[in-house]
């Protein structure tokens, strides 16, 4: 009979539109918040309100921020004349955690994909070519994730910038490090042995 | 760097301090969260103070209740002279889906752990006792979990209530239906085995 307690079902509910959250854990999650003590509780809500209000979209790269700008292009040290697009801002966190990379990003928020009726002018491809416009970036790095809807999307961008004079570089295909030939899928074999450099 | 956001930063822990749930999933739960509409967010933060709110313990069973007593306690349908003794909120949801008791319950919000440091006053048993006061209780069924804590809880209880003239009974231990002997544990197959019933 528990469950049919109104305010319950409604917590049940919202956790259960989780990505990747059934019911039995989105319970567990429900039971959990009944746990807290009151201010743990208000604590919960509180962040989820901050989060969505405080946490917009930077100016320029469209990354997360909780500014203007993201500490990226707020940062004087990082190189402006590179630019790497991404599909999403948990992109730039991984490339960020390289530790390798001194440029800035651009974050499509999403991809090209006609089967999802999402076009060109769907993801944030209008505000790249606005800030090529001033001729201060010589390379766009397209980090577009290694799909189908990825690959059409970094095609189609590169198509858009080679006019303009930019070098568009796309990033490498290849077995993962520490992975298994024998269970790499043919594809990335095959795109591995093209690719393959002399030691 | 979108992971230095304060904000983010902190629903992803709120969401990390969760049970079953690791920094992984957190975030992907944060950016679900930042994806929601401003009104979705409001509503998700809603529900869970709404759920901490409104939801309180019946007054006769502790069992989880929107109202002074829970929609079990309230029936006039109910059989009153029966007592199901569970250890928690979802252990009453449990029973009630085999639509095969029609007594009421109690929940005990825990069990006898002497090595967590809760003893009998820690849950709910100074409240059964007070329902049994009145002499309208045949009997009371332990159904606490079949774990050693729940075993004792339940020794400790029907040590309490025998002086009492009350009947005091135990869930069946066994083989749960559908499952293969091959994989039974060997306690549980001696249960099984001693519990045997003619056929």
């Amino acid at each position: 009979m528990a469950y049919n307690l109104a305010p319950l079902q409604q917590l049940v509910e919202q956790f259960e539109r989780m990505p990747g959250i059934g019911h039995k854990t989105a319970q567990r999650m429900a039971f959990y918040i009944l746990g807290l003590s009151k201010e743990q509780a208000q604590e919960f809500a509180n962040a989820v309100t901050n989060a969505h209000t405080k946490i917009k979209q930077c100016k320029i790269c469209c990354d997360l921020a909780d500014d203007e700008l993201c500490p990226v292009c707020k940062s004087e040290t990082r190189d402006k004349s590179v630019i790497c697009v991404v599909e999403d801002p948990r992109d730039v966190a991984a490339i960020e955690r390289t530790h390798e990379y001194n440029g800035t990003y651009h974050v499509l928020h999403g991809a090209i994909s006609p089967m999802d009726n999402r076009g060109p002018d769907s993801i944030k491809i209008k505000e790249l070519l606005a800030r090529l416009k001033d001729g201060s970036v010589d390379e766009v790095i397209m980090a577009t994730n290694p799909t189908v809807e990825g690959e059409a999307t970094a095609m189609y961008i590169s198509r858009l910038l080679k006019p303009m004079g930019i070098t568009v570089s796309r990033l490498a295909y290849g077995v993962p490090v520490g992975a298994d030939l024998e269970y790499a899928d043919e594809v990335t074999l095959s795109r591995a042995l093209e690719g393959r450099s002399v030691i």
